[in-house]
Formats: C-alpha cells, structure tokens, sequence
C-alpha cells in the first residue's frame, strides 16, 4: 500500500486538479486529503514535505507540485 | 480505458515527475510518454491542449503541470 498527502487550499484550481489526478490514480494508492486552510496547523508539515505551492501531492520524499492555486506563504 | 498524454522534455525535473507519478498510476490508465525534445512536430498538440510547461500530463481536457522542467516555449 502505498500513501499520499494532497495538500491543498479548497481553491478551485485545487479542488480542479484533485478531481483530475485521484481518478487517475491506482486503488492500492491511499490518500490523505489536507486542506491546509481549514487545518493551518499542519502547513509547517507541507512545508517541511517540499510543498511551495498547492495543490501538491506528497509521497514519500517527492512533490509534485500540480499546476498552481496559492504559494504555501499566502495561506498563513 | 482511460488514455493520457505524458509530454516532457527529458529535463531532470521531468524524469523525476514521471518516475514519481506513473508509479502511482491506475494500471488501467494508459499513458502515452512524448518526449517533445525528440518530437518537435508535436509541440503546438500539446500548446493546443493547454500545456504551458512540461512535464505536464493531459487528461481528456485536463490539463496537470508537475513541477516546473521548462516553459514550451524554450523548447521550440
């Protein structure tokens, strides 16, 4: 099983792109939906992931920034 | 079946994404790899679907930028 982190702000090129990818992705793929705006508590976490913008999708050490909604500095 | 497009230019960045997102792929979804460096011809198709940077993956009208490799127009 593999495991991601979609870190996104509910803007509507995030909400956009996560229809988009998730569809795309395989059922063995598990994927943790963070809305950095309702949960800022774990910005420090994206950050810390690599995330400079949202949306982005984590996994494991690598980000894959998906087009771009917001930079991760104007959600604080 | 699900087809998407996969257009890159060989750039380490672009490398890096694929490896990363085609790994995460539904085994159902296929995935054509253009590379734009090696087939110029086909760089205004994927101007045309809306790709402004590769590497960047093109689903039906979708269009998903990952990361940053290089703007299109550098590689013409």
């Amino acid at each position: 099983m593999t495991t991601a982190r979609y870190y996104h702000a509910g803007c509507p090129v995030c909400v956009e792109a996560e229809q988009t990818l998730l569809n795309l992705l395989d059922p063995n793929v598990q994927v943790e939906v963070v809305h950095l705006g309702n949960v800022p508590s774990r910005i420090a976490e994206a950050e810390a992931a690599g995330v400079k913008s949202v949306p982005a999708l984590v996994v494991g050490s690598q980000v894959l920034h998906l087009n771009f909604g917001a930079a991760i500095a104007d959600l604080k």
